[in-house]
């Protein structure tokens, strides 16, 4: 068979070598072309599509290489293989992790890319909801002095490639002499492994503590992202109570045996705000070593409590054993930069560092060395300082502002962070729609959580759990007068 | 009791307040004090310590916040809790994910942080190895463009925070053209995931396609990271000889049934070089339909190809059926960024960024930001046009350089991309002392890589892998003749 040079349409895009690349190769996929067939000539084929001779033996070089054509010396160029026919016949794929087990449908569809793209859309820029609660104060943040740090390391090419597994020792460092003083963390810079944020840092203590099928225990109401990470692994999950004001309590791990980990926010629980007290701690800790259970202590916003100085991590108390103490940088920085830390004994660290390395691989040292110099030049606990009196202020101005528009709703979690729990009150319970109640704030631009979106344990306390860093008074008070007035109109 | 104000010592460090703080805890901690034991009053505390009232009151006021203390009116401060007896006593934590199930030994020691932190040492710069594969040209990276990229997204405090779970839509818009261009990859941005680099990519996609237990395949020589991922995920590893000119075979296939998925990397096998020509990839795919098996393409470094363009991927010629098709940015831009995406069917895209959301959490706007108008402006095609030109001369370089002092080594993965691989000759074999060699260079700076260290099949072939991207001709030079010193000596 020979190909009339007729049947070879350009498509008009692209180069014009990319397009008799195109124009050749799908009759050919399509089987349209049989093995063996003769192509025309590439000065034929020059002189026919009005191509230069280098663009069109550039794109048969090409269908050369790829093992499409065979060149012939004198004959021109042969067709070598093609699909088989029954190649885009109906064949199953099962994707194991997928829950449903789906299994794909094979369409017989030989559409090229091209034709079955779907067409791009113009870029909808993000636009983070008002009330959003774990977003800090973003426009409080110096960019200024951050930019110069970054700058100061952007063009080193040395920070281009990994260094220790650890992390930035500088980093790791400055890291350990701020755990040892605001946190009492008992460490130093070889029981700190720096992660791409905190989430990692979980997902990781999670792999060393615990295998699939095991047992491990967390808060409710509790962090969402935890309980998938746990899940992720296959983790039989059993939650504790935390609703109260001193977090999860001591008598009610009286009924568990046989669990590989606890995981914890005993620092200020999340959500709800309970900070657990000395004695609680230490009937925990005892607990935990009288049953070789793992406590893994998530710290992740215990730099901005109001009323006294962070308490002693759990971490600390247990002089860092059988306790694995995760943190991040996602609210005393910004959450773009995803650097976290998690502090292990160091019998765990090295393993810890090999499971990054095997999930996610090197953390960008750019930001590792700017932020050491963030920290070690005294601008961290500046920038802290600074954060903490803006947030005290906010929280109280919050406090202040739901007293006045929703003088029924309890409130929780007000000692600390960027967050406050507002309890929708017991007699407006039977009427309560929550989801119509977020689909109207959605709509001005708000988006407060559910509170349902962190109870695990069948509680049924309806609530909001409400951001109060990232936005202004005015915003704030509109926030709350929208709640107020659903309240009234349902 | 009462407590003397002489057994209150002051540290020295840190703080007045700090120092009182930890001064009252430690004797607690340690049972010094018990339960019950009054300490002095506030006034008395200032003036026998030489503090100010309101430091006292600070300390104190902390204490009691954390439940160590108790006030008690016009009696001063009672202590009410106290560590048990036992508290420090040996107990078990087993650390499950750790090898040889190590049990931590428990120390009596009651020593503080502070005394047991290791010194801090000063930081040591990192230095990358000459040699050391995997590593672009860092120096000819265009840094000043972006960083003036960075820059216009820098201070957007809407880039802060999280965005599309699947990653910054002007990305995947703009990565979605250059592979469909490029690759001949079959996708749109919603086939598409921004990961935190290949590496997740990697483990996300065994995540997705096998379970603990399921039998998948690799290559030999092949990717140390990826094994360690599978291995990871307890999956059982059957590996496929990659040593040959065009990667691995489709007949050694035959012998596999139930394999779940297959981990190649056709378009430039890592880190031996072959090049997967047509008919193979087509009998692979065939092989792969047949049994249900996914094929997940690592496409390391294909942009690199200096005898043609680089060949349509398996994805492509798939219709995007079946197969995962994984990236980075890793060596077309820095390893630094810590971009990578993965290509999956829309069916699955979903569940890979869940998954990605529970072991990371968001993938940093900035870096996505910037590299989005790095492609769609042109830098990245100019940089890679750049790039592909420099490396081919870096390659015909090495390879003459190998052929003027290592004349009896064979060379592979002449091809393509950013290393080589120089083949120990047989004849010097039983004498080669490959540790040796390595130890002598790395006192020299250099790093290269065994090829042992991709061996997983039990393969003798004794080699190196070198880098030929991340160093001058002069460094090269000088690494070629210390291999050949090192030959003529032993």
């Amino acid at each position: 068979m020979k190909i009339e040079p007729d049947s070879i349409i350009l498509s008009g895009e692209g180069s014009l070598q990319r397009q008799l690349y195109q124009a050749l190769r799908q009759p050919l996929l399509s089987g349209l072309w049989p093995s063996g067939a003769l192509l025309p000539s590439s000065r034929v084929l020059a002189s026919e599509l009005g191509l230069s001779r280098n663009t069109v033996n550039a794109a048969l070089a090409q269908l050369v290489a790829e093992g499409y054509l065979q060149g012939q010396p004198g004959r021109g160029y042969c067709i070598i293989t093609q699909l088989p026919d029954h190649f885009f016949q109906a064949h199953g794929f099962q994707a194991h992790a997928f829950q449903d087990s789906h299994r794909f449908s094979t369409s017989n569809n030989k559409q090229t890319v091209a034709n079955t793209s779907i067409p791009i859309q113009p870029a909808t820029p993000h636009k983070t909801g008002l009330l959003e609660p774990g977003v800090p104060d973003l426009a409080a943040f110096p960019y200024r002095i951050w930019q110069r740090l970054l700058q100061r390391h952007a063009d080193r090419p040395k920070l281009g490639v990994g260094s220790d597994v650890l992390g930035y020792l500088p980093l790791r460092q400055a890291l350990s002499l701020y755990l040892q003083q605001s946190r009492q963390v008992h460490c130093n810079e070889q029981q700190i492994l720096i992660t791409a944020g905190a989430q990692q840092g979980l997902y990781v203590a999670a792999m060393l503590v615990a295998a699939r099928g095991d047992q491990v225990l967390m808060e409710s109401p509790g962090y969402g992202r935890l309980r998938q990470a746990l899940q992720l692994q296959d983790l039989q999950i059993e939650y504790l109570d935390a609703s109260g004001a001193e977090g999860i309590s001591a008598e009610a791990l009286t009924n568990y045996h046989d669990c590989k980990a606890l995981f914890l926010t005993p620092g200020h629980q999340y959500p709800m705000g309970g900070i657990m007290p000395l004695p609680q701690r230490l009937a925990i800790l005892q607990w935990a070593r009288q049953q070789g259970c793992w406590l893994v202590e998530d710290d992740y916003d215990s730099e901005f409590q109001f009323k006294h100085r962070p308490i002693a991590s759990l971490q600390g108390l247990a002089q860092g054993e059988g306790v694995i103490f995760v943190g991040s940088f996602s609210k005393t920085m910004q959450p773009a930069l995803r650097l976290g830390y998690l502090v292990a004994p160091v019998a765990l660290i090295r393993r810890a560092a090999e499971i990054v390395q095997a999930i996610h691989g090197d953390v960008p040292l750019l930001t590792q060395a700017a932020l050491a110099d963030f920290i070690s030049e005294g601008h961290f606990s500046r920038h802290l300082r600074k954060m903490r009196k803006l947030y005290q202020h906010k929280q109280q101005l919050a406090q202040q502002l739901a007293a006045q528009y929703l003088p029924d709703w309890r409130l929780s979690a007000m000692h600390a962070g960027l967050h406050l729990v507002l309890l929708c009150p017991e007699t407006m319970l039977p009427d309560f729609d929550g989801p119509r109640l977020l689909q109207q704030l959605a709509a001005q631009g708000y988006a407060p959580a559910p509170l349902s979106k962190y109870q695990f344990n069948g509680e049924q306390q309806a609530g909001l759990v409400i951001g109060i860093a990232n936005l202004s008074h005015a915003e704030l008070e509109r926030g709350l007068q929208l709640i107020a007035a659903f309240q009234h109109s349902s």
